[in-house]
């Protein structure tokens, strides 16, 4: 695609997973790390690669020899290097060699975000001394967070530092490193975004991420975050903005710290692919690997191509981390391979408990459906998560409910627990409760207005007489309400009906038949299955069963005859 | 994942790609060709390859030494030093040797598929003599095929014999090959099945998809063929039957003829990876590559890994041909990196007119979307066509509509066109169109059966008097339908308010008042919202607007006293 040979400082499962990119697109790469058999120098046979450190100023220049465009897997490389060779050889470094110097000193990075008006934590550089530290404490208060300003990833280069007892064990921790002192973010979350910029400045954006860590090492990352829309596109702006304030091309990972009031701080940035952009590979349009590639040959790059690949899609990537006993973790890899839409993505690495081995992407229409699988990876539970076939089992009445049952009496039971009973033989989790408008009205507000916060997406409101319930309802909160109409001693259920179905415009409430809660429950799974493929499949298949038992009496009528079938006719 | 060493007979792009699933799992490959650059070898480092011929036997030899499983990326190997050097060294090769030999020699497949009772083009080994065509035309009718039985590909192997007068070029354009005739297939479209086969014998097909040849060469794959249900069922069942007729493991690529009756034949099936299985890399659940290096290895091959990614997934695979000036082909890639969701492979080969160089996957929700990226890749449009979906996950608004909009005749247009307004406003992509359940009931069910297909999430149906629409669509989709009554000159809409909300246990109806098309559009956004946070937060924002409006006014009316109020109230 492109003739020009990309360079690349470092060969680690990063480096890979761009050589494997830039492959797809003919796009030559040459590698410098030590050894032969780095991960990115396995999959890549055209070249002799160069060996030696991405520190080592010689091997950067013998690596320069070899290409026209160089870029970096990893931020700590020798950075003075890069600049006298950029100005020497004229070959282009993507990102700029200043950006990488900027951000791999994190405090030089959170100086200059700050000075460019990116909300960052507060931070302050420290010196390796107990009264230095003792002094952050008074100002910052405790806990606050020590951390070395360099050469510090996967939370190896960090202390949290929890009184002034503490403060000895961490200046041993991090003894004789360059320090800084971070202010305590009570966060709620930690989410990410990828960011990449293409060689004239433009700014690209992708999805909101949550992601999760374990003994500071990133878990799992949850595609789209599971926060509101204003949040994530916040974070989105967030990291753009703190991007578009270095210089230089490529892709670039930002970490953010969630605040309890919706409030975002970028935590730490990345010049180059990250962890966090891992699910790209599957679930956006352009995996971060291929973005990176484009930005630094300046192949195209359309609007919405780091747009995730569907509306859909929702996606968790796993971390793959050697186990204690060698090649442990390849039974979480089977575990995956098992699964319906879970990859695969192994480095090449020697086995070392802890390391970074590999990862995997699920990729599916629903959070839920992602997390099942992941259940089922991680070994949480035996039952497979077969994509749309996973049955009802593994949805789980156990998990947090769907669909909220609520009626304005207990006299209402007998007619609202047919509906009950739909759900239960479809397996959605549900919730049962008695809710009147007319005796519990602040209870019914509340019951409203908290629905969609505990993750209920539809509730179905069974109410007689003169029926406010679902109505009402509906006024409070933005989910749809399902409302039955439930028969009363007096004009046969319209009262019902009528108080149900004749909304006012703005407020809709989808009403079904009288004393008809079969009907809600289905329609409350039908509204299910337009986000989640696992119900809109039961739903298809409830259809054809009822088509089939049709089918059947209407065969025993044919052949028995209509009245032998009537003398044995239960009602 | 798999600590054996699996060894490939051909080095071509379907070996590269073989190679890149291997590699994802840590599995290690050896390749058997000639030349140090063949795409294949270019991204494989691990290893020395093998430098030779896969129909030289002492080239195979060494390559058995190198591995534990061999496979094949072409047919045309030497079988017999295959089965030989499977019984003296006990390396496992997939597909059974035995197989390769049937397949290679195309007449003898064609005999053993008819044995095994699998349709197939009649045929009929012949001599390579003016006299002995003749007698074939006389039996099977002008035009028919003269193939070469072996070591015929891209249509290289074939000539299409018209009439009498054309024997005598078709044996000068076949001479010195084994030759066999086949009678003509009036077929309406080509098909085919990727279909894969483990170790213990369970045989997986992926979906049907169409081809189109342009010069006997494939030029587009079409995914899911553009046929109806039981065709494309039909084509799934024959691909299976096929490939279960064979021993031994691997993928294999099964093409069909469509023939007007509906009737299917088999054309011909590759022991491999094949150029209509390309889509299956962004199209599928697993790649046709990595089913290939699971089914050899014996990894997991859960029930559905051959399926789409979604059930909404569509796509177009085109060919990436060299162009006749060098490297001409490269604007159709430049293009293809202009349009999102369309991703390009090129196979590292050396460029030369008519050369597979690498192919375009492009993936939609719609046959159509993936058309028009088609058609601005091909240079018939400069428009450029930007995924419709991707727009969705940056503005929230996608253009494929989510809300069908359907009313019995146009006199309900007034009514329902309020909803319509309303989904205007809220920025939801929506259809509106007229179904009638009693004047098009077959335009009715097509519509009901495809809207989900189509990406629908929700359909509103409108109707008046005995309003039959919405709960015959209900009957007819897993979708949740929103019943409008409309109002008609007698009655009042009570008519069309029971016609609509009254339906049996089974099928719900979520009914609104009557006439109000405005609650059901509201209706059908929280519906996407359930799932989509930007359709939840516009619900939000328009609920809180409303409380806004009525609060102004409670304001005006308290200030200016009611009289005032009354004197200034417009209707």
């Amino acid at each position: 695609m492109d003739s020009q040979t990309v360079g690349i400082l470092g060969g680690g499962q990063l480096g890979r997973m761009i050589v494997e990119a830039a492959q797809r697109l003919n796009i030559n790469t040459v590698i410098l790390e030590e050894g032969e058999q780095a991960p990115a120098k396995q999959i890549n046979a055209l070249n002799k690669h160069v060996n030696g450190s991405f520190k080592d100023p010689n091997a950067i220049r013998e690596l320069a020899k070899k290409c026209d465009i160089m870029t970096i897997e990893i931020e700590h490389v020798d950075t003075d290097s890069l600049k006298l060779i950029q100005k020497e050889t004229g070959v282009k470094i993507y990102p700029d060699p200043d950006t990488i110097e900027l951000i791999k000193d994190k405090y030089l990075q959170k100086k200059h975000l700050k000075k460019n008006e990116v909300a960052v934590t507060q931070s302050i550089a420290v010196e390796n001394s107990i009264s230095a530290l003792e002094a952050v404490g008074d100002d910052f208060g405790f806990p606050f967070m020590l951390k070395s300003r360099t050469m510090a990833y996967d939370g190896r280069g960090n202390f949290v530092v929890k009184d002034k007892t503490s403060i000895k064990e961490a200046l041993e921790f991090l003894k004789e490193r360059p320090l800084y002192a971070e202010k305590w973010a009570p966060f709620t979350k930690e989410v990410a975004v990828m960011v990449v910029r293409s060689r004239d400045g433009n700014v690209y954006t992708y999805p909101t991420v949550e992601t999760k860590h374990v003994n500071n090492i990133c878990h799992t990352v949850y595609a789209p975050a599971r926060v509101n829309d204003t949040i994530q596109k916040k974070a989105q702006l967030l990291a753009h903005n703190a991007v578009k304030s270095f210089s230089g091309a490529g892709i670039f990972g930002v970490e953010m710290f969630l605040l309890p009031n919706g409030e975002l701080l970028v935590n730490e940035i990345a010049p180059r692919p990250h962890n966090s952009g891992h699910y790209t590979i599957d679930a956006c349009v352009t995996s971060q690997f291929e973005a990176h590639i484009r930005a630094i040959t300046g192949l195209p790059m359309p609007k919405n191509f780091t747009s995730l690949s569907t509306p859909q899609t929702h996606a968790i990537m796993l971390n793959v981390l050697g186990a204690q006993e060698a090649n442990g973790e390849l039974q979480l890899c089977k575990r995956a391979l098992e699964t319906v839409n879970a990859s695969v993505y192994l480095y090449g690495k020697s086995t070392r408990p802890g390391r970074k081995m590999g990862h995997i992407n699920i990729v599916s229409q629903s959070i839920e459906e992602c997390e099942r699988k992941l259940d089922y990876i991680e070994g949480r539970t035996d039952k497979i998560a077969q994509s749309v076939e996973s049955d009802a089992s593994v949805a789980g009445i156990s998990k947090q409910p769907l669909v909220g049952v609520i009626m304005g009496s207990d006299s209402d039971l007998p007619v609202m627990s047919q509906g009950c009973n739909i759900l239960k033989q479809f397996g959605v989790p549900f919730e049962v409760t008695i809710v009147s408008a007319h005796r519990t009205p602040h209870r019914m507000a509340k019951y409203a207005i908290e629905a969609p916060k505990r993750g209920l997406k539809t509730i179905i409101a069974g109410a007689g007489g003169a029926a406010h319930l679902p109505g009402m309802v509906a006024a409070m909160t933005p989910l749809p309400v399902i409302g039955v109409p439930v028969k009363g001693s007096t004009l046969d259920g319209v009262d019902s009906l009528h108080s149900i179905v004749q909304m006012p415009r703005g407020v809709p409430v989808a009403t079904v038949a009288i004393n008809n809660s079969t009907n809600a429950a289905l329609l409350a799974i039908r509204i299910l299955g337009t986000s989640d493929a696992h119900w809109f499949s039961k739903m298809e298949s409830y259809m054809t069963n009822m088509e089939d038992e049709v089918l059947v009496k209407a065969d025993k009528l044919e052949t028995s005859g209509y009245e032998q079938y009537l003398s044995t006719y239960k009602k």
